[in-house]
């Protein structure tokens, strides 16, 4: 169903095997997603891609499943279905709980409502909240 | 600039004065932003619209300033120029700090990024991501 | 601001400045809006635009204020602002009141809430829903 | 496929299934969407959203087909696959003919090449177009 | 799964089997492929869509690999599906290596998070990007 | 406008400064443009950015020109009226003729048709354009 063949352990790369294994090691699991199964027929954009996300995804100034709330309401946004999947089950495994999940919703719907009625409005932006 | 005359408060009908008022009080502020005087023309979906957005970012399961957080996510997705600024305002008012825009950006920039790598490739999405 | 020269009626080549009186015919107005002068550095695109947008803005089975208030939801969703700006001009001029102006908005908004529901949720499609 | 568990009626919670009877006795059906057994782990959520929607797309300046003519064309530029099933379906219990459809295909695609049009071109919104 | 019945070229009217022929003749294949079949229903609409589509995509000033690169990364940005499938075969089928397709997807890629932090930053155009 | 100051070289972080420098050298010019100076608060997150940026969109398997028109594409997609002003200016720059930006807005313009007509009717995608 992809638009490449999703490689397996044998079939990727020895350069791409390895980023497997450093993802196996990262997660603590076997299993590798079809994400990065995808992405390994150049080794050199999956190490990126990985290495940058697992940068960007842990924890700083915002926690990690803060991190993973923000990054399901985008992949909504953009409708990419295989983000939402991801993402929400890895908001799961960092502590998202159901009444956390109904609230996700809950904002996600808000802003997407006020987003509309803002562009159908065309309303302009007051100099306050410009930054000056 | 608006497709609609934004109303000011002796322009606006009674009913969405009132409401006008909640606001303020809500805020503590004698200010009222572009948004709710474009949608004052029609004082139900002016109240409504208000009403559930205060309960919606009220602190739940998650707190106030991870849903504005949330909220910039979602109108930057949207590409809604007038909420990405009110929000943006909003996340600050509720303590975003310099180092936690850094990093919203950071995970805005990397979801948008991989949604359109899974979308290019159209990965289909891992079973076990799946709820049964 | 556009990327490219808004084109007046000198300075544009004689077979646009030809489209752009066969817009002013059948508005019966002398104004030509940027769209057109935007587009008028090539007349064959200029035309092609024009003529299929008149084909299809024309009565049918379903009537020329319905398909503008269509217009003005696709731009909205589309993040589109000159469109969101010319297609409610259009809709005003066509029929529409401020209390379809405010169901419309209403439409858009509920609409746009909901699609981010079923896709922060992944609903699947019922099978009942598939023409079969 | 959902990222929740789609709740049966036996699954529900009582408040949950309240709703779905509302929404049986409303649609004169026993049939329940997947959209609406998606939102029941939240009773709240469920009820706002099935009487919103309720309220929004009820007759009123413009008619329950045309609402549905919008929803479909909101549902199609944000890409949410379920939404463009269920409301395409509803818009044809509504009275739309396969002449209304193949016009609304029409004017949203109509609609989504001049937004990329304008989008690309930049180009700037006419002064008579703005509401004064 | 489509909203509307993909026709046969039994079940297609005449004019509708007519464009099916041009499709074949100019791909030299028998096949024809299910957007086609959708848009079948309504011959005009068909023979319009594939006219314009072949008149497009034919070589110009930018060659057909080209612009099916560009189709590509169009259809990821607006999250079709199909699309993305239809196109990356094309593209394969006009030439596209496995090394343009990895650099199709950096470019995509790279495009679409700077899109994201311009958006969230509301960074303001450059003069000197404006065209004068 | 923007939502975080645009620093000027004396305001910068002195790393920020030395990317400064690195974005002058490379396009020889003194002009850094504001989507430099908006990230620039960070100057990990400037980096980042500007190196990648230069990688992916160095010569390759793709000319840079061609590169800049999918940027384009992109950015039209998305909405990012900074990117697609920008990318415009920069694919001029590399050698987009009149003709070539009439073509690419030809190619958006019938992708962003097409994309809306599969959506609107749901296409399921043809078993022969999946990657086996």
């Amino acid at each position: 169903m992809a638009t490449v063949r999703l490689l397996s352990d044998e079939e990727a790369p020895a350069e791409s095997r390895a980023v497997f294994d450093e993802i196996r090691a990262a997660r603590k699991t076997d299993f590798v997603n079809n994400f990065w199964r995808a992405l390994a027929h150049d080794p050199a954009q999956l190490a990126d891609t990985w290495r940058r996300l697992s940068q960007v995804m842990a924890p700083g100034a915002l926690d990690p499943l803060v991190k993973e709330l923000i990054y399901v309401a985008v992949s909504t946004a953009n409708g990419c279905s295989y983000c939402v999947h991801s993402h929400t089950a890895a908001a799961r495994a960092k502590g998202m709980t159901p009444a956390m999940h109904t609230e996700l919703l809950a904002v996600i719907g808000m802003a997407s409502q006020t987003n509309a009625l803002a562009t159908t409005l065309q309303v302009p932006t007051d100099p306050r909240f410009q930054e000056d």
